[in-house]
């Protein structure tokens, strides 16, 4: 009764309980999953954005200068919007995943809180990563969905870092922004290979900075080759993807008429606002071209997928521990570990009686 | 048949069934896996030696001068060798888990080759990402242990970046090797915090080059925060260890009387070979301290502990896998998706037949 009650004031706009519920799902409490399924049907309005890159290119103040610009003006959904007047309720949800040991978060909490404390049409929250990374993108979707259920229209998801967990959160986003700086060296660029295949818009930070032409001129070569043709949503899921295979709106069928998406590339100076709106023209502009070709839908779909396919993981292996003690689990561990036995035959002998 | 053929040839020092057998295990395929299984009884000798760091810091120049040192030398494990005038078999396995999208390594392979091809007593192999990060892990755990069994005595794994999949494959290795360079910038070492804390011993490579006094007081200062106390060995698995909670030997019992492993920091110039003596002498230094204090043997289980863990999804997803349809998994998903079942419904949906 109480989660019902929680779900309930979160629906009303509730900023404590909004606040309590994010706790307890990041904990991983049975209530806060309860909450979440009264949620989940009220869930899928909000325009979710991703904001990644390398420490140091300046992410907070332009995940910032992004949420002050989508509060001034109206400019989210307003074919969605009941009062077209009124501004979209912005949330920001910073996630570390960098230190999987201390959990300590490094971004800049202060800053945003001093930049945007006051609005009450903005909610900010960061987190930082524990135990595995499947679990913080799972807890990072499931902290989503929340927002969104709470009428969030826009969602800011910030990572820091290059690596396979901001891949696992981008796939969260409906619109990935990817965030360089001039002058971080073109050792960081080589590692950014991977991260700028998922980006739908790059943003060159701090581009009063020396180099600025530089950067752009190596991104725009690294973007050829990794965009020969539009961007595929990879999933590598329990069962192949029908949703990204077969579109219902026959347009989709053909991709070939569809309009491609060419990453643009923005030149923005968080510090001093500049270049701020035209970036946010480009969001709202890859929304509705997400929207036009199908491909929203097509990453609603894998996102659920993705996220389905994680619960299965994690029921079977919590069905599997209730069917055998702990007491058979280390005697094979230490038949494994003596190497009496080999891996698989120690997995044969822990799930035959499954059966 | 066949792969007890391959296996057995394995075990002879053959080469070219020493390669084509870690093709089919970085394949995934059937075969790999049985071969495997035979292998794994002579699984045990190699010290597992992981170097990890930021691209442009010189790991693979750093890799190969520590392969041709230990090549010359016969550090090792002499207490263990039955010829002693014999050097140890070096393999050296480059992951690059940077790009998961295109696989594509960026690792030194050619000059690697240059430096060490014409010596029978090496092995190099290079790995590039594919698919999920945990596939990676388990596949680079299942190659190691085929180096291990065909005889190389030092198993050197190389990995690029700075995140979760450094820290998962780091687990494998006995002696983790951290490499820095200096004027790599500040905003580099604040994404390393987390990787600092897995290193056993910290390298600040291209030590001729400016900043290194800089880099070094950066570091110890890191050390500081990061090493209040002696390394703890984290794994998030599916029950908890007992290896690492209750040592056989009394004297582990009580790691206030054990010594304390203080990771040391060494500069080299690995393209001019500087340093690196001193630094085999600390990964020897440091092998020994892992045997003394009985970590090495802790090491070792948590190790396969985790190996085990993962086998053990992996089966309960494919056996649950062969008891629904895809039609069943694709109408839940469907439901799914256009809201009308929460994801927790739609896994109870998926897994109940499973009672």
């Amino acid at each position: 009764m109480l989660e019902t009650k929680l779900a309930a004031s979160v629906l009303e706009g509730n900023r404590l309980a909004l606040a309590r519920l994010l706790t307890q799902i990041e904990n991983g409490s049975a209530q806060g999953r309860e909450a979440l399924n009264e949620l989940f049907p009220h869930t899928g309005r909000a325009h979710l954005i991703g904001v990644t890159g390398a420490p140091g290119t300046g992410k907070s103040s332009l995940v910032n200068q992004l949420a002050r610009h989508f509060r001034q003006k109206n400019k989210a959904h307003p074919e969605q919007s009941d009062s077209p007047e009124e501004a979209p309720r912005v949330a920001i949800l910073a996630v570390d995943p960098s230190s999987p040991f201390t959990g300590g978060a490094i971004l800049g909490d202060r800053v945003r809180m001093r930049d945007l404390s006051g609005d009450s049409g903005v909610f900010i929250r960061s987190m930082a990563s524990r135990g595995s990374l499947g679990g913080l993108a799972a807890a990072t979707s499931a902290m989503v969905q929340v927002l969104d259920a709470a009428g969030y229209e826009i969602i800011l998801i910030e990572t820091v870092g290059a690596g396979q967990a901001e891949v696992d959160i981008a796939r969260l986003a409906h619109t990935t922004l990817v965030v360089e700086a001039p002058g971080l060296g073109d050792d960081i660029q080589a590692i950014k290979a991977g991260i700028l295949e998922i980006a739908d818009i790059l943003v060159i930070n701090k581009a009063d900075r020396p180099g600025a032409e530089l950067t752009e001129r190596a991104l725009k070569s690294m973007l050829q080759l990794a965009h020969p043709t539009q961007h595929e949503f990879h999933h590598h899921g329990l069962f192949e993807s029908r949703e990204t295979r077969a579109p219902d709106n026959p347009e989709e069928q053909n991709p070939g008429t569809a309009p491609i998406w060419i990453p643009p590339i923005h030149r923005t100076v968080a510090t001093e606002g500049r270049g701020i709106e035209e970036l946010v023209e480009a969001i709202l502009r890859h929304a509705q071209h997400l929207r036009e070709t199908g491909e929203w839908r097509r990453r609603e779909a894998a996102r659920m997928q993705a996220e389905l396919d994680q619960l299965l993981r994690e029921t079977l292996v919590r069905r599997w521990r209730s069917q055998i003690t702990e007491e058979q689990y280390h005697q094979v561990l230490k038949e494994l570990v003596e190497r009496r036995v080999t891996p698989w035959q120690a997995v044969t002998a822990l799930t035959e009686g499954e059966r």
